[in-house]
């Protein structure tokens, strides 16, 4: 027996497989640009929402139907550890990621916590062995329990952060053990619910003062994982300190922590931050923060995190197109921080859901590798930037020019022409590509 | 010489073309169900965006290039109209439509706005018999002039009303002589900037008093076209009467208006009522109110009225799949109500932005076909509301349960079995059928 | 003993009092325009925020410390029955509200559930006996449960609708037992996840179907409470079908419901439609809907329900001016439909958030009085629309004008003169009037 | 005559005048810790909303009726410095700021803009030599003019950014001209329209570049205004580089700029940016970077910049309590970017506007001082803090701790106990002293 036996090893059958259960566009093989799809996509599953969500919301209660939900505590752990990597082998996906909690019940005491982790790493390190599945990061979840009330390393309580900082040294611990390649920090909690109480100053000094603690341990440690910030601008407090990729770089460019970190970029923080996914990905790559990305999608007219997953094919080209000029994502990977709906409450649905993230990923990576390949932005930004390639541009850029010498040349200048940014015809191209994508499939 | 000398008449050339002055989707020939897409589509050409808009916004003067801009006055009115019909032919779109102060110059009194409207009126039937483009619809720009500060309609000043009446009943009158196949009210400052100065209850039976006259007025000279409220919540006002489609039926039903008006469906007033577009169309559809449609799209990350071209083909097949639903629009018709961006001020775009959506409607139209074809939909919905087909479900339907019945029932039931909504799966079949659409091409 | 043994019953003190267990603004005898704020106020006690809410988000679990979670089961249910009435005696509030799952546990059937409810209702209604605490609505919880994960009323699962009816049912027998004033009908789940997979009409008209089910259930057993819809546009479900006042109004005039239902109003849920809780007091108001209010108050920068107390003096201000011109609520109330922030779990905080919320309401039910008694408000009015009291104005209004008499007094107009709105000196008034409320206090 | 000889200078009459044109609460010469409020508020009154600004809106021309609208061009130019130094006078206010277009008129050529500025210049410093009044801060405007559709520091043609350049070189020398104690860069098409045709790296090198120039060419002519830099999120341009205050924060850390710049932050702004008010000024005065600020507020229904004057006590407290934490705005102030609503039209509405911004902020100003005086926040942060102030708290501040020792502790932690954040408690307060501020005034 297994946990999912209904359904069987995940297999490409082209975009006109009319079985639910097979991927109709990600095909593990295919080369582009002489990489297999497999080896740059990195795709990796989210061991909360996968193994862990109920699929409860703030007006209900969890609707999942989950097999291993028959036991509880330590043997629903380990039960959700069996189906992982059977989920796992079954969706060709190399990688996951998890929280402490999510691995794992808290026991009734931090030691006893450690104890639970203890066993279930030395089970999960021990299916390892026998797959090729790897970690790709594993964090401290310091924003669940009531303990957290005020913030974890921000808490106006120093007895949590203490706790915090026990708890994440766990996990950095767990990380080296594992092999994890990364390690997140999402700090849920670290920001404010309300100004009216908070010092902000203080909060701020303290969140840093714990991540150049975490940078030193790993050092101590030896654990090279790349260290990444996911940036959310509010949910569940009214106001993350990492609110988004900007402010993120602010605050590790005013505490001297710029060479620790890089970012991981999540679709849905990004749109809740009034941001486009493009956008975070694009100021990350720029400023060399593109680190990892947590690969979903929300619904522009709600408020909260939907962390859907990805269906929006204009969103995975023009994420994947930042992917491919960072040159691809380093340690990093693509991360189904992902829920199947409320509605979408039975054990099928989450390999539905992963093949509809998976297909989605591999359509905007063909998609943007074929514009990389024709340079169409490329052409577009050398042909609207051309002035800073000679001239008065040139001497802009190369520091050659002050506000004495522009102004002399402004003061020459016959007539200003500027040149149509051509949106539209932009826009209509990438549909294009879109839809002649597959025009060669029958 | 001709208003747009660089353009050819625009051309079917299929996906593959280069030639941004082609279409590559929209085949005016290409059948569908017995209709050619041109008959089904039925595009329309905004009078004000496409020959009136200057392209400035709240923070910059107008940028936009345009030939008729050399006159002023009534020669630029003339000058327009000629540039209209040109545009429409090479186009190949067969409707447009207008505010009154679109097409000529407001006077220096109401007689004297007559008397310019009469003169390019004459001038636009003119043009209209040497050619087959009808009028889609005309309006009265109750709007624009301060004298509308506080209202049309709903103004606090009465001879505010009596002007808008005057302004309206010369609209209808034009409609008629122009053959117009719909009349619109788009009531901008319908609404009220603050409550704390107005009077809701007297400005919204002053809005249906209006709208009576109105309808008694098209009676009375025979001018058959069918009455169309366009929908939106907000901007320039804080918050218009007709907010959204189902707030704009409570008023029609609550004034007795019902049988005479339904609704022109915006895309981009649709968001940011807080609506996905397809939720008014279906709104509008089930409820018999589905009149015309305003196609453009608006930036979901912005809190304004953007009305782009429509360029995201999941909006548009589910659009168009309504529509389909519907059996078509009717005497309605696909207005363009929307602008070239700021930075695309050049003629040519004008080209650009209407063949994008022209094609992207195409497209959506396409997809939608097969969607019906193949019942992809009608399927799901078959399956998921099979209970009340049947035994209980076909009681509650038919009239025939009450609440002691149905707690009857309830305490019987041993358990109660819901199907996951398999959302996933969905949005992965729409994006198959986007990408195989045109899988047979070359 | 008692389940608040700190706190002894809460005082007015006046505006000066650093006690934060007293009243400092709501005085209960204070007579008002020959009516004590007690009578006119008309509290009421939400007992799923107060009694039930652990102060779980979907981030965290439940941080309230509540000194009745030392039990469970029934006996919880039973010693939450004692708190409440301590409470609601210490705070002398004299109306309550309840859901069926807030009082009692579900049972492991539908049976089982009825006898619990039945057993605590008795207990309530031997509470009531001693004091004169009345119940302003019951309602039945039909969203929590994962039964209601399509809907209850608009399920597509037919069974799901039937024991929607019975729970309905059963809290209306209970409503009818414990004298309850009004019922209120909430529908988290009524509306749609996605309209992908869902049949809106049919879904809509079994809505109704039921709430007339529920009438005529009402009438048969002689419970003759007001009944109200509350509207909310979206959360937990993507998009609900009481979007806000007005299309509840669509909803009502469409099937012919409007007799026998009301709207009760949440501050919270107008701010998520995109209208001012003063808006859809005023439609309803003007629409003679205006039944009850679910008193609290969303953070307008976060796209949730808060369900904060309400802590702002201006919109208790402008909340209470609709409700005196509707000459108060009728049978309905200010119901605290809020909860103390995650942060604040202390159970002195109860105490705290309520106080604040009733000396808030005492404010704007001053402030709003002083502002009726000098016609503040009214004389904007008459002064702004004074045009429709003569002339032309009063043919409008009369029905004598018609767009030909209209377009000949336009003709004839020499020229408009509007008048200024004066917006920034009412706002300055109404500070003034806030600033100004205390002043005589020492 | 004057320009405004309907209004007399407006004097201060207290908290129950009933006189619109007075003040109620703002007293010029009332002491508050020392100062007089006319010295601590130091208001600003911005050329563009009140001198400049016409009304319109997207949707309508303007409706401002200005006496000195009767005059064009340069005439107008210079009747409008007379009546600002009238309506200076009147107001009693002893600061104004300006864009180099609102002053003059621009020319045919960069040089005729020059001279007619020049003019200008010369007739305001005239004007200052007869009157306390001082230059705020002045500034260019790069973004009205169609050559700015594409930015202009970060415009994509080369030939902008010179010419913007020679802008603000002018601007310079004005500044330094007529004394101006700020210089303020507000780039509001410095961002991009699309990412789909932006170079953003380049632009943001570019942006900072031109801001070394300036700062290099204001010293090279000894003009030692402070810098400021004002955050906008959005609009016009779709994403501003300047999005919010910790965004430009990490744009001065990263090019090295942040000793030569402040922020001037404005209301309306950070609402539009997803924060409050206090929270941009608080993040800017913990960073040593407030500057300066933009009085007005915004509609937080509403998605675009409506620049209200501010109304709300609670936000012009809240600033207030920042701007005292900062030791006051040195040299910035508090400048009303505010413009009267477009149904406010008349010029009479120019007065109450300003007389309710400055009541407004004179509450603030004295709420918040006794809220300092009495450590109201102070208390409350010193209590929720007190766990850094000794043991491991300390050990945290002080850098004694680490991952090591840290965890040790936690290990040993019995219980972890947290503190009730109060919010309800600290909202209520915040009313108590609004509503007894003027607790004494009859």
């Amino acid at each position: 027996m297994t946990w999912f036996e209904s359904v069987n090893k995940i297999r490409y059958e082209g975009p006109k497989s009319k079985n639910p259960l097979a991927f109709k566009f990600y095909n593990p093989e295919e080369k582009i640009n002489g990489k297999s799809m497999e080896e740059f996509l990195r795709f990796g599953i989210a061991y909360w929402h996968t193994f862990t969500e109920d699929l409860s919301d703030p007006f209900g209660t969890g609707t999942a139907i989950r097999n291993w939900d028959r036991y509880e505590g330590m043997d629903r752990a380990k039960a959700r550890v069996e189906a992982a990597f059977e989920f796992f082998e079954k969706m060709g996906v190399k990688y996951f990621c998890f929280h402490d909690v999510d691995i794992a019940p808290e026991g009734g005491s931090l030691k006893e916590t450690y104890k639970n982790q203890d066993t279930i790493v030395a089970l999960i390190k021990a299916h390892m062995k026998d797959s090729d599945v790897k970690l790709l990061w594993n964090t401290a979840n310091n924003f669940t329990n009531p303990r957290f009330v005020h913030g974890a390393a921000s808490s106006s309580n120093a007895d949590v952060f203490a706790y915090s900082a026990a708890k994440v040294k766990k996990q950095l611990e767990i990380g080296k053990e594992l092999g994890g390649e990364n390690y997140v920090f999402w700090g849920g909690r670290e920001g404010y619910e309300t100004l009216l109480n908070t010092d902000l100053g203080l909060e701020q000094d303290n969140l840093a003062r714990f991540f150049q603690m975490a940078v030193d341990y790993a050092k101590e440690i030896n654990f090279d994982a790349q260290f990444l910030i996911e940036p959310k601008p509010k949910e569940p407090t009214t106001h993350q300190y990492d609110f988004d990729s900007q402010s993120t770089h602010a605050f590790l460019l005013k505490y001297g922590l710029q060479d620790h970190f890089k970012l991981n970029i999540e679709a849905n923080h990004a749109t809740l931050a009034g941001h486009t996914f493009e956008h975070e990905l694009r100021y990350a790559r720029v400023n060399g923060l593109l680190g990892s990305v947590d690969a979903n999608q929300g619904d522009p007219l709600l408020g909260w995190d939907t962390d859907e997953f990805p269906a929006d094919i204009y969103s995975t080209t023009l994420a994947m197109y930042e992917i491919i000029k960072n040159g691809g994502l380093g340690s990093g990977g693509l991360n189904f921080d992902a829920k199947v709906r409320r509605g979408s409450f039975e054990q099928k649905d989450l390999f539905h859901a992963h093949i509809a993230g998976m297909d989605h990923f591999a359509v905007g990576y063909k998609v943007a590798s074929q514009l990389v390949e024709d340079r169409v932005f490329e052409n577009i930004i050398d042909d609207r930037y051309a002035s800073y390639k000679e001239g008065i541009g040139k001497d802009i850029v190369e520091g050659k020019a002050d506000f004495k010498s522009l102004e002399e040349y402004a003061l020459n200048l016959k007539e200003i022409k500027n040149k149509s940014g051509r949106l539209e015809v932009i826009k209509a191209t990438i549909n294009q590509y879109l839809l002649n994508a597959y025009a060669g499939n029958k």
